[in-house]
Order: structure tokens, then C-alpha cells, then sequence
């Protein structure tokens, strides 16, 4: 039993290895590598996936799980394992319950499909920038089509009990379920909307303008960097870089890489962009040295990891706190810019709210109604109750439905988000887990530190991170998510901490 | 027969994705990565390492060169080759020839003796590092003793005739044997001795502290990439950054990366290190799109190689035509620095010819010197004539011999290069095979574009370029090097053309 363990995790250690060289093969076409060089990576990549896949599915890992007892039933009900699994560590259940959960999902898939979805991925997003470049759906909509029918195949290849959407939600976001989703979806919208009303229908008057003018991109920056080092962030295992869209990947236990974008004349760009990749890194930093290298070093679900990055940019590095302890350095920093405005005017300016087009500079309310667009979407796209010929119009239903508004283009409505392109059908309702997620374990944290926020007021970040290292971070997947809320909240994931988050601090700013 | 040859192509196409891949987490590690990541950086490349291994030992591998028959008798007389091979294209033959070369050297050494090699020399290189910054041998001797005595198991399993010295010099100039090198380094030594003799001599007083000036170092890199650009380096299919110590790599056909250093006081380091890469990454971006991806797109030789990098940096790169064209532009960059230095001023004073102790640093005449003294020492060290232990006294006697001056210090003697400590016995000589090559090579060019310098001196490289390329660069490793020469050049390697070179430049500069 020892044996076949160490053989699994040798295997493991393997192919964390190819995950991290795979990474930084990737982060390196973000940010470093000569345009020209794109074919030769891409089939570096290639490689390097199908070293992964043939490591998984290699025939001794089947063998392996067979000899343990770990079968399908068991991930079903875990109640059900054998006693050989009963009496391992609860670190060495998890790390075989995930690795079973990997090499499950390799299995199934035929290797054809899988390089089916590759090829037609890589030609969709293709297509997926053109068709956005030229805002006219129907350059993409064939592609888009073949996916959908793929990614239904793969989903059937995967199975599920009563929703083909099952499987696709799983791959981002573990033992969750859509019916979950639905219920906290519904919960959330219902208590959302009253409260977008009566942002909307206030008569404060906020100047946004001002974040829209020329802030000189070294200074955003220095003053980016300086707020990294503030939140915690180690430069010696890791760095800060520019790419087109902001992002963190892990390229080793200590390489963490950031990057963000700058925009000289949008001030919230670079800067919230910083905050919320660093979130993230700072989960994958602090993954506890016993699981670092292996399978367990990976954030529990989607969900969980964007409520690190969520937390600190928004309950955080949005909050009043976090700019009177900052604001006089930005002032100083862009003296010229700044001059005549003051932290509240500054404070209201970085999070006003309206409904908008596009969801990535979507405010913190209106956000998540952008998320529930696209499940509600994805999902009918998935179930076959929606074409893809009629995704445009039914994306402008659902926008006036939820939104209030009505995008004229395609490329500020339905072309606006990469995901469909590259296959990933059932990752969007993570953004929002996030949202929720974050809300409920700050909560929990102001309650264990009742000075949190004259911490942060007075420029200390570390009590923040600290809680975060020693409830979420050093678990990494030991706990699925829903068990790790549970440990740490004490309850399951309830909607209701972030909508009263929302409404405490936007009757705050827009005095309703 | 086809079918083998396509399957060693593709095992071949994806060792190459693979080599490039190992660049990669190379290039990275000695450019971007964070100082905490080199443990798992070790690792990555540790099992890279051990899937190319696996690849080209993969026993089907020597299956296929079986049933096309190919063996060692082969290698050393191509004509005893079967009537398969002989029917097969040049380029076949030459792609079979290379393959079977690295299968045999892989297959030959066992995996433990390969493993404690790489496992020795990263332990020698830390204590290098330790011992020069102490300046003190005796840390490192230890290490050097275990690390000749795995040299000398490693050439003993890969074999010899005469000279155990010969299969290490194979590994970094095939086919070249060390009796060809003795006989060239003799008359090289023999002609440069008098020529150091009258520059020593000489009266002209050469001012070459004004390389010594303040040089803005974000100035510097605008004008090497200004040279770049004039050089021919295609930025779409490469780039240039900052390293420890310059060098250049392959991450694919069309990803070359150069990296310099930049000393702000010490002028030549930046802009000679950004030409002698380039000429490096010249070659690599010259193979011709037939090979492209496979084991011939790589340099005949390392003194090919290394003649490529001499020829842009001396012969052009330090020539009077080139710095006629590119004068004007430096002293209107460095306006503040230049203003009271005429052209004939700065051409001598990057020069300046002078025995030193530390060979990076060393002039085109003394160059060579510094490697010779390499040369006879390794010999000993791999013969058993010298051992470790005396090797100090005996570099300070060959120093003396050669260059006429003694270093006190062993961080300025035998702790300079970093080439021991990684086991690299057989490199040096190379380096000036290199500077022969790269004399001769450019006299046929001046004899087939008579007015080459003419062109240089109107700023146009691209001659230059095109001659490499058409003669040299498109065949990668095709043609062994000294075939190569003889296509070229129509003789075999001599070192007279370097020595004239050499005299007419330099009795310009010294007026004896």
C-alpha cells in the first residue's frame, strides 16, 4: 500500500512539473515571446499536454486505484471506501481523491475529442477575434457551433446524473451541482436588482471622470508595486509583468507571476488589476510546505480562488479603509493629477456604479447580473433549448431583463468574453462564487479581528493575510470547497453576506 | 525504409520541441525568474532532461538504425555505409548522421554515470562561485578532483583511438581529433608571439580609459538595438535582455533570445556582447526552412558557431569601416561623454591590445593565448599528466609562458571560467577555432564582394548577412564543419588567415 502510494506520488510530482513547464511555455507567450514564434510554441504546448495526458492515464495508475479500492462509488460517497483507504491520513485521502479525480477525467475522454477540442478551440479564438474586431457574430457563430456540439460530446464522454452541464461546472468548481447554482443564483438576483434600483434612482452625483485622467504608467507601477509589498507579496518568488489581459500562473512552488495591464488614461485598470492577480497569488504562495509540488497545491475550486482575488480587490483595496491609509501616497505620487481631489471624492469615483456593457469593468453590483446572464445562457446553449444562431438576440433579452439596457454591438455584448471561444462552458458561475464566497469568509473575519479595519486604516495588511494563510491558503485542495466554507464560516455558502456587504457600503456612498 | 526515417523524424521533431522547451526554462532562469524558484526550476529541467534522454534511447530508436544500417564503422568511414543509405538524399544522410550520433553518445553512457555528472557539476559550480569569491582553489579543488575523474569514466564509455582527450573534444567540434588542434595552436602560437612582441614594443600610446567613461546605460541598449537592426536581427523572431553573463538561445526556429550586460563604466561589455550574440543568433535564425525544427538546425560546430559571433564582433564589429558608419550616431547619443573623441581615438581605444589576466576581457591578439593556456592544461588534467592539485602552479608557469604575466590572485588564474565546474573539458579550444574560422571565412567574402567594406562604411550589414547566410547559415549542421570550410573557403582550416588579419589590423593601430 505504502508502494503504490509513493508510485502515485512520484507520478504526481512528474506532472506537476509538466503543469509548471507547460505554464511557464504559456507565460512566456504572454508576455515575452516574439510574435513570430507562435506556431513552434503552440506546439510545445501541445507536447508537453500530451506528456501530462499519457502520465494520468498511464495503465499503473488505473492499476494503483484498483488495488486501493477507489473506484467511482467511492468519490460518489466516500463513506463506501474500502479499509485500506479508511485508515490513511486525511492528507493522503485527499491527494488520492483528487488524483483519482484526475485521472477519471483523462480516462474518459477519448484521446480524438480531446484533440478535437484543442484544434477547434485554437481555430474558435481565432475566429472569436476576428468576429469581435469586426463585431459581427456570424463570423464566429460556426465555430462556436462545432464547440458546443464537442463539448456536449464531452460531456456525455464524462457523464452525469440529471444535467449535461454537470460534468462542465465540475471541471471548475468541484462537487458542486447546477441545481446549487440555480438556488443561489435566484437568491442573489432577487435581492440584487431592489438594490440596483435604488443605486440607480439616488441623487448622488459621483464624478467617475476623474479616474479617467492621464496617469503616467511608470508611476501606476511604482505605486502598484509598493501596494504589493504591502499586501505581502514575496518579489523573490515572484514578479509583476504586463499582458494583454491581466492574469497569475504558478510556474513552481516559489514562482508566482503576475500581470496586470495599464491604461494611462483609466486609472482603475492597472491598478485593481494588481490587487485582484495578487489575490491570487497570494493563495498559491501560501500553500502549506507539506502539500507544495503535488496535486494539493492548487486552490479548491474556482470559486475559492477568485474570492482571494475578489476579497482584496474589491471588500479590500475598494474600501475607504484601504484609501485613507493609501490615498495620501497616491496623491503625492500623482501630484499633478490629484491635486484637487479629496479621498471621498476619490473613494466614490472608484466604485460607482451602473449598469454597462461589459463585464470586466462591470461594478460590484452590476457584476454579478453580467455572471447569471451567461449561466443562464450557457447552460440553454448546453441543455440544446438554445442555438447558437439565436445566442445575439437571446443575449439582448436577457441584458434588458437583468440589465436594463440593450448593447448595440455584438462585440459589447455577446462577442465580449474569450471563455466560449476556448471551450470553457460552466466557468462563469465561479466569478460569482467568488463574490459570494469572499463576502462570507470577511465576514469571519472581522469577527475573529474586530480592529481589522483601523489595521488596514493604519497601513497593516498582514493581519488580512495572515487569516487568509491560516484558514484558506495552506489547505490548497485539501478541503472541497464546501467543506473548507463550512471550516472556516462555520456555515454553507449563503448569498445573503454579500448582498449585505453591497448594501452597507452602497447606501454609504449613494445615501439612499 | 521511408516509414523508419519519418519515425525518427518525428521522435527527432519532438526531442527539438523539447530541447526548446529546456531553453526555455533556461533563458527564463537566468533572465526573469525570482531567486526563490531555482529548486523547482532544478527539478523541471531535471526531468526535461530525463524524457529527452528516454526519447533518443528509446530502443526502437536502435532498431531503426539496425534495419537501415547504420553503426560506428559507419560514422568513421561514411563509404562502408549500406546500399539503403547510400540511396538516400544528402539531406537524409546528413539527418541520419547526426541522429545516430546522438543515439550513440546516449546510449553509451549509462543513466547513473549521466546523473551523477549533472548531480556533481551542480554541487561544483556553487563551490566555484564560493571559491572565486574567495579566491581561494582549494574550496573547489576537491569537487574538480571528483569531476575529472567522471570525465574520464564518461570518455572512457564513449570511447577513443589515441586520446582519451577525443571524445570530448567530439562533443563540442565533431570530427575534429586533438592532433589537428595541437598542430593549429602550435603555428598560431608560433606567429602570435612575435606579433605580441612589436604591439608590447611599440611607442603609440593608445588612450583607452575614455571606454572608462560614464555611459547611460538605457543609451547603450537604444543604440545596440539600433545595431541590431542594422545587423539584419529580425525582432519578430527574437529579442534581446539582460543576463549575469551574455549568451544566446533557441527556443524555436523562429524564438532566438540574446541577452548582454550592460556596465556603465566599462563601455565594451555591452555593445560587444550585443554583436558577438547577435552573430550567434544570426546563425540560428539562418537555417533554412528544410531543416527547420529538426536535429540539423543547430550549428555545424561550436568553433562554426563561435566564428559566426567573432566575425559580427572583431573583424566587423571592431573594424574601422563599421565604426566610420556608426561613430556619428554614438557621439550624438553620448554627446556629454564623446564630445572631445575623434573616430581614429575610439577605434583604438577598443582596440587596445594588452596581456591580462581574465580572457573575456582580453584583445583579438591576446585572445588566443588565453586559450591555448586552457587547452594544454585540460589536456593534462583528462591525460592524468597533471592533477588537480597542481594545477595553480602550473596555470602561473603556462601564464607566464604565454601571456608573460603571473596572476596573484586564483580568482584572476584558474578560478576565471565556469567551464570546469560544469564538466565542459574539450570546450575551450573552440573558441579559437572560432576566431580561425571566422579570418578566413571572411576573407573569401571580401574576395567575392570586393567592395564589402565600402558597404559597411554606408551602413549596410545586409551584404555581410547574406553572405553568411548563403554560404554558411541555411546549411545548419548539414555539412560537418570541415567540410563546410572546404565548400567555403576551398581549403582546409589554416590559421594564416587569422594571423594576417591580425597583423595588417594591428599594424595600423601600433605603427611597428
Amino acid at each position: 500500500m505504502e508502494d503504490i502510494i509513493k508510485n502515485l506520488r512520484k507520478i504526481d510530482s512528474d506532472i506537476q512539473c509538466l503543469i509548471y513547464t507547460r505554464s511557464l511555455l504559456e507565460w512566456d507567450q504572454e508576455t515575452y515571446m516574439p510574435g513570430g514564434a507562435i506556431d513552434g510554441r503552440a506546439e510545445q504546448i501541445a507536447l508537453i499536454e500530451s506528456l501530462i495526458h499519457d502520465k494520468i492515464t498511464n495503465p499503473k495508475v488505473g492499476e494503483s486505484f484498483d488495488k486501493i479500492g477507489i473506484n467511482d462509488n467511492c468519490l460518489a460517497d466516500p463513506k463506501s471506501m474500502g479499509t485500506h483507504y479508511k485508515s490513511l491520513l486525511e492528507l493522503e485521502k485527499s491527494f488520492l481523491r483528487e488524483m483519482y479525480r484526475e485521472y477519471r477525467r483523462n480516462i474518459r475522454l477519448p484521446k480524438e475529442l480531446v484533440y478535437k477540442i484543442a484544434k477547434q478551440t485554437s481555430l474558435a479564438q481565432a475566429k472569436w477575434v476576428e468576429a469581435r474586431k469586426a463585431s459581427d457574430f456570424n463570423i464566429f457563430a460556426p465555430n462556436l457551433k462545432t464547440l458546443i456540439q464537442l463539448t456536449i460530446q464531452k460531456a456525455d464522454y464524462l457523464g452525469y446524473e440529471k444535467d449535461r452541464y454537470e460534468p462542465l461546472l465540475d471541471e471548475y468548481e468541484p462537487w458542486v451541482k447546477p441545481e446549487q447554482i440555480d438556488k443561489i443564483f435566484s437568491k442573489l438576483s432577487v435581492r440584487l436588482k431592489p438594490l440596483l434600483s435604488k443605486i440607480v434612482n439616488s441623487r448622488k452625483k459621483i464624478d467617475e471622470k476623474i479616474i479617467e485622467r492621464t496617469f503616467p504608467i511608470a508611476k501606476q507601477r511604482e505605486f502598484g508595486i509598493s501596494i504589493l509589498e504591502s499586501m505581502g507579496f514575496d518579489f523573490t518568488r515572484g514578479r509583476l509583468d504586463i499582458s494583454a489581459h491581466p492574469f497569475t500562473t504558478t510556474l513552481g512552488s516559489s514562482d508566482i507571476r503576475l500581470t496586470t495591464r495599464y491604461n494611462e488614461n483609466y486609472f482603475n485598470s492597472g491598478i485593481f488589476g494588481i490587487i485582484h492577480e495578487c489575490g491570487h497569488g497570494l493563495y498559491e504562495l501560501g500553500f502549506s510546505k507539506e502539500i507544495q509540488g503535488t496535486l494539493l497545491a492548487r486552490g479548491t475550486s474556482l470559486g475559492i480562488h477568485e474570492s482571494q482575488s475578489r476579497l482584496w480587490e474589491n471588500i479590500v483595496g475598494r474600501g475607504k479603509s484601504f484609501w485613507y491609509a493609501y490615498f495620501p501616497a497616491l496623491k503625492k505620487l500623482f501630484a499633478d493629477v490629484l491635486s484637487d481631489i479629496s479621498l471621498d471624492t476619490f473613494y466614490e469615483a472608484i466604485n460607482a456604479v451602473k449598469p454597462s456593457f461589459i463585464r470586466v469593468e462591470a461594478d460590484e453590483v452590476t457584476y454579478n447580473l453580467h455572471i447569471i446572464l451567461r449561466y443562464n445562457l450557457e447552460r440553454a446553449l448546453i441543455s440544446g433549448d438554445l442555438s447558437a444562431d439565436d445566442l445575439p438576440d437571446a443575449w439582448r433579452e436577457e441584458s434588458e431583463k437583468l440589465l436594463g439596457i440593450i448593447p448595440e454591438k455584438d462585440s459589447e455584448g455577446v462577442l465580449q468574453d474569450i471563455h466560449w471561444s476556448m471551450g470553457a462552458f460552466g466557468y462563469f458561475p465561479t466569478y460569482t462564487l467568488g463574490n459570494l464566497y469572499s463576502a462570507q469568509f470577511y465576514r469571519n473575519m472581522q469577527n475573529e479581528i474586530p480592529d481589522i479595519e483601523d489595521q488596514i486604516e493604519n497601513k497593516n495588511l498582514r493581519p488580512v493575510l495572515n487569516w487568509l494563510k491560516e484558514n484558506i491558503h495552506q489547505y490548497g485542495s485539501i478541503y472541497p470547497a464546501d467543506q473548507l466554507c463550512l471550516k472556516v464560516t462555520g456555515e454553507n455558502l449563503k448569498p445573503d453576506y454579500f448582498i449585505d456587504y453591497l448594501e452597507r457600503k452602497y447606501k454609504g456612498i449613494y445615501e439612499f
